[in-house]
């Protein structure tokens, strides 16, 4: 029995066959019962890759073995599970990544470490590997090229809407494609947001020029959104570059920056689609009404601005505020003061709406509260900070805090 | 429309007159209608004063009046208005603040600067002084002894509950009396959790070494405790010593530490009272149904482990597991990862009601499932976690986060 989709859900975008990356989704029983809780998606030979990984100190078994297959930046498949997050399951945990990498390797004709695996769901269960192993020849046969939108939601827990988002990038005189799916509802903060991220591209991309530039987007998508501050163990995002369409080969490295200035539409092509599925994410908050901007400006720094606004977006009073449609920017102000950043209350404003209600440390006497109050009962909520005191600026998004939330997380095992 | 007291609830105690302590509660209409909300206290001449105060960088006036007062570490009257926290007033607020005093010094017979001031309500609104100050004459007038109760309930916004502690202590061969209320129910988190709570002592103590108890003690009870991880702009604890009691006279200070040793059982009982106040909070947690303690032991340094009690006690998904009464050991290892303090997956534990689910990374197979379920129902909850690293250890206490804390913030201002 589904939940009914977000309020906030959006549809998702025409995916069409790229780049020889073939996807197939089945039900392997893991967890869930009726759907698909398995994906297997298989890459061409020469695809590479890099991945950025939660920064919670008890990982989950997965983490760990991305991290380690990484080094050698390739990768010829992707195994994920929903249902069960293989987390705190000690030794045994370690071993299914290594039992689901070997069968997967054997199907797919290439080494165990050019096969990534993630995992997400309950935390502590001892993943049940042969149901996974037993169900990948078949999942192995069905790959096919037009299989996005099973991937999208063969990976989903509790999301209510599966996500996925294309753009198109110029490298020189050639076209190449991204795409990218994403699952991740609650458990969602900064340091590594969405529970599990998958994109690939048809350019060809030395993986360490990869890592950088998804490093850059991580840092301005996923870790600028929070659901309820609390980090998950096994958030991972991962970039594939197939190689596979035309464009001009990217010089060899040679302190100029060439291949970086070639790869300036890609790099923010990526960052757009990166920062286009975290708020998919933030719109699938567990119980989200209403998705929540932070607009931080005028702090001492920008990483003072993004402290600042994460410590807005982090606030349950703020986001029970919100969600009681009441323009209480108070609260804003008690959360400013909460971050521990340098703020002066009397230089100090706060507008929501794009209405400043508070200036310079005071009410702003005689304010039209009718605009505030009309935003208020929208769907999308833009909250503004100025410090007055330097030039630092940061954005955050979050969702309010309702009773679904409690609804979703106090039943959530049993 | 009273909300019914929190099912944690506990009854006030026995207050009796002691010390010279003169207090009152009257209706002044700053907010709420029928009922208190304006609280004197009127204490002897030559009563010292020590206070701690919020971190929050927005702090309301009253905070800033309150410190510069205290400079002097003397007092002599206190007035508490509830319903408007006199927060973000800008110059307003500050002159609140000076008309305040300056009313009730006069009617005390003392300098302003020996009235201390503490609001605590709605952020923002400019504070309605003249409503303040008409009360106070009558308030003045009706100052008694036995009216401990009547400042208890008269301090209170959101509380379901009048809170007080009362303890006795020997300096010496001389025995002394403490008795503290406090207010507060939202908006606690650690660096200062209660938003307002003043004690006070008949023993004779210059306000040195008051302060320097009042900041250990509420390291340990009030900076312990967290409902929302939110901190208010207003949070105070004030402390006072009217000298009335007879006991042997503190020594002068020569390097001896003579007068800690013969305060050593007072500090205790300090320690013991703010304790009790803080978890009296924390039991009024705005939609509270379950006492949550988290006993972190084996962490590298006690302030890491520290750190960590409070990361299980703010995370949201942690407290929802709770309220739905599911032993979710899962969560708690997510939320000691994500503290950022040092942690080794593999040699982690967690127990619940005394029982060790997981131990050295893994669950541990067929542990006795009943008693922890038993314990869940019940309405104070334990939570144990053991790093296995080193002999770091702290307690931390919360409450559950149910849909009662939805109701409550989502409707509070409008």
């Amino acid at each position: 029995m589904a939940p009914a989709p977000s309020p906030l859900a959006v549809a998702l975008p025409d995916l069409r066959p790229f780049g020889g990356i073939r996807l197939a989704a089945a039900e392997a029983g893991i967890r869930y019962q009726g759907r698909a809780d398995l994906v297997m998606v298989a890459m061409p030979e020469g695809t590479t890759a890099a991945g950025v990984f939660t920064r919670n100190k008890c990982p989950g078994a997965p983490v760990g073995w991305c991290q380690a297959a990484l080094k050698r930046g390739r990768a010829r498949g992707l195994v994920v599970n929903a249902g069960n997050a293989n987390v705190f399951t000690g030794r045994a945990g370690r071993e299914a990544c290594d039992t689901t990498a070997a069968a997967a390797a054997a199907l797919l004709d290439c080494r165990p470490d050019q096969v990534l695996i993630a995992s997400t769901g309950v935390i502590g269960e001892v993943l049940p590997v042969e149901r996974l192993t037993a169900a990948l020849p078949a999942l192995h046969a069905a790959l096919g090229e037009d299989r996005w939108a099973d991937a999208a939601r063969g990976i989903m827990t509790t999301d209510t809407f599966p996500k996925a988002s294309v753009r198109k990038a110029r490298i020189g005189d050639g076209e190449v494609l991204l795409c990218g799916i994403a699952k991740g509802s609650g458990m969602i903060a900064p340091d590594m947001a969405t529970m599990l991220c998958f994109v690939w591209t048809d350019a060809k991309i030395p993986a360490d020029l990869l890592s950088t530039m998804l490093r850059a987007g991580v840092d301005t998508s996923f870790n600028r959104i929070t659901v309820d501050s609390d980090t998950s163990t096994s958030d991972t995002v991962l970039l594939f570059a197939t190689g596979q369409a035309a464009h001009p080969k990217l010089p060899k490295r040679d302190g100029s920056n060439a291949a970086g200035r070639l790869l300036r539409d890609f790099a923010a092509q990526l960052d757009s689609l990166l920062l286009d599925l975290a708020l998919q994410v933030v719109r699938d908050g567990e119980g989200a009404q209403k998705l929540i901007r932070i607009d931080v400006t005028g702090a001492v720094s920008a990483k003072s601005a993004r402290r600042i606004a994460l410590a807005v977006a982090n606030s349950p009073l703020v986001k029970t505020a919100i969600a009681g449609e009441d323009a209480n920017w108070g609260r804003v102000v008690m959360a400013v003061g909460k971050a521990g950043e340098p703020a002066d209350r009397d230089r100090l404003s706060v507008g929501i709406g794009g209405v400043w209600m508070a200036r310079d440390g005071a009410v702003v006497p005689g304010y039209d509260e009718a605009p505030v109050s009309a935003h208020m009962k929208g769907r999308e909520i833009t909250v503004s900070v100025d410090l007055g005191l330097g030039r630092g600026r940061a954005t955050a998004w979050t969702c309010d805090l309702t009773h679904g939330y409690i609804d979703i997380n106090g039943s959530y095992r049993s």
